[in-house]
């Protein structure tokens, strides 16, 4: 199931939505930067039907996030590799495990970002990368152009935004 | 369409995506945190079906992400506010914004977070709370701990990984 109108808005998020496609293909690519690269790999990592893994895979080359690559003639046989587009997607993927292991792991992590050489557990915070400072805090603010495409959808005041609730 | 299956995964961000439920949770959520509480509000602003809307509303209160609230008792009408659970969400839903500004704004970011003192576009970085090091680096690792749900899905090495492509 595609939402081809997502990608006619202008919203940044709403587009990369369209783009990787479906639960699936964030899982695929969460596989594919861990290193695997064959069919029959993501299949059995993933439990997906094979139609459904082959379209996914298919989007994911069409959006650039992977690239096709045959590795044998006979039988004939592609494997699946990250580019630079695929592999700048990590953020996200880390920023989701981060979410799942606070609030959907009541049993603790099964999984931990941690660092190499204390060991220590990370605390995940996104920075801007010039000040240091948390981008999801009163020192930033979403500013919106003037969209260049027939529906815009901005994502409002992040940093102004009052907390209600 | 629910992955029933996805939540019985031990992977954070299986877990994370299945709680979500949809791209249209993902998008409800987006327009949550920057102000829309009324079912009429969001509909105008997604252009979703309405019983889309509701199934997906109604996923979110189950999974602690918004708060429903009445506002009026004739006619009967609800709001719907995020809570904290809901709010933490908003890190992974920035990563989104950066990543679609970076690979599908050919035509130049709609929507930009800035520095509100400087105006600045930020460079938005995944980076622990503790060093300030980017976590998307060779300083991290994952480290997968004994699975304790029938279904193991490890998300592998990310710092130590080879890059390939």
């Amino acid at each position: 199931m595609r939402h081809t109108s997502l990608s006619e808005m202008s919203c940044p998020i709403a587009r990369s939505l369209d783009r990787v496609g479906e639960w699936w293909s964030m899982l695929i690519l969460r596989d594919a930067l861990r290193g695997v690269t064959r069919f029959d790999d993501f299949r059995r990592s993933l439990g997906v039907a094979p139609n459904m893994l082959t379209r996914r895979l298919n989007a994911l080359v069409e959006a650039g996030m992977l690239e096709r690559r045959r590795y044998s003639e006979r039988p004939p046989r592609d494997e699946y590799i990250p580019t630079a587009r695929g592999r700048d997607f990590r953020p996200v993927l880390l920023a989701l495990l981060a979410y799942g292991n606070r609030h959907f792991a009541p049993e603790g992590p099964n999984v931990e970002i941690v660092h190499s050489a204390t060991g220590i557990p990370a605390d995940p915070v996104l920075v801007d990368r010039r000040t240091g400072l948390p981008i999801d805090g009163p020192d930033y603010r979403t500013v919106h152009h003037a969209p260049k495409t027939p529906l815009p959808l901005p994502l409002g005041e992040v940093g102004a935004r009052q907390r209600s609730g």
